[in-house]
């Protein structure tokens, strides 16, 4: 889990609560769809006590996707330090994403919810998710690279457009899974993924 | 485009008027973040003439949903008549979703953004996209399947996979270009669903 910590002072103790409350109810409503009284009632705070630590209902909704991010974060990249190749950390990747339910924050993944939730609007919102993004995309393409030099995955594959197949059909299949409320979409995906990946390996025979 | 013909009576017009510009708002701020009086402003109707037709917020937005998913369908089948395959027919499917921006309703794909605005909530609007992705995976299952009675696709194919494999990558990239404001994400994965599609076909060598 996410770091808490004794040592916060008291303020930065109910900063973080008001956090850690929201981000559910913003994951699962949308920015829109969480309103005022939700979020006091999950907080136990009056309205008051809500402003005096985020100027906006928006500048918590920005924290909370943060949050929400560096949460799920943790189950999608669990055992990666054990693994020994490049190759293995992609399969795992894939594997504890199809896997794993996000436990950590209710209502999905948090990136595809704000993803949909602010793309025609919210800029706060958008400009972090967008990061998000970009840093997921940069991780997955930077341990194919790895795999390259390492010789172990084969030159001719790009590695941008390894980092968005998965995470496009890894974001769709969650999509489609919680429609559903089937793990057969994320599985299938992860299946085909899984068989692509092993397709990328420098061929040893 | 969704046919409107003269012949339809005043009030139907009416109701049909609502459905077709309250459409891209519900698109493109979901349901919760479209308020009366902007669905008041699209239509330059009153509340009550609004509510004259629908009986609610939530039954407005299911033929929202509903004229907004057809709208969609029409850019991505055109052309399929001309098919003379089934493959063919799953590439053209393919092509035209990754080619043709939607431009019949604003804010992107309809599935996606109410699948992900519904999938924590509203059951009126949960039902209606779950039925719209049903009906999306079995039309490209049954291609599959013609296909294999055809002796063009290979017999070990699950069609449904390939159903949940096209429509999970087609919708988490739309989510990334849309985000990114790039088309690169749809043709990537436009490009990957494309070799993959042709993998199926029977070898003939």
């Amino acid at each position: 889990m996410v770091k808490t910590g004794s040592s916060l002072k008291k303020g930065d103790q109910t900063r973080r609560r008001i956090i850690e409350k929201s981000a559910p109810i913003f994951n699962q409503h949308g920015y829109a769809g969480t309103s005022m009284s939700e979020l006091m009632a999950a907080t136990g705070l009056e309205k008051g006590g809500i402003y005096r630590h985020f100027k906006s209902k928006r500048s918590l909704a920005g924290a909370a996707f943060d949050y929400a991010w560096e949460a799920v974060k943790i189950p999608r990249h669990q055992g990666i330090e054990s693994c020994t190749s490049s190759l293995e950390k992609l399969l795992l990747l894939v594997r504890n994403f199809v896997e794993e339910p996000v436990k950590a924050i209710p209502g999905g993944c948090p990136l595809l919810n704000t993803a949909v939730d602010s793309d025609d609007g919210d800029s706060l919102l958008r400009s972090k998710v967008s990061s998000a993004l970009a840093q997921w995309r940069a991780k997955i393409s930077g341990l194919v690279r790895e795999g390259q030099r390492d010789g172990e995955l084969r030159k001719e594959v790009d590695p941008d457009s390894v980092a968005v197949l998965l995470i496009a059909s890894l974001e769709g299949s969650v999509m489609m899974s919680r429609l559903e409320k089937s793990r057969e979409p994320l599985r299938t995906v992860g299946k085909h993924l899984g068989e692509y990946l092993a397709s990328l390996a420098v061929r040893t025979d």
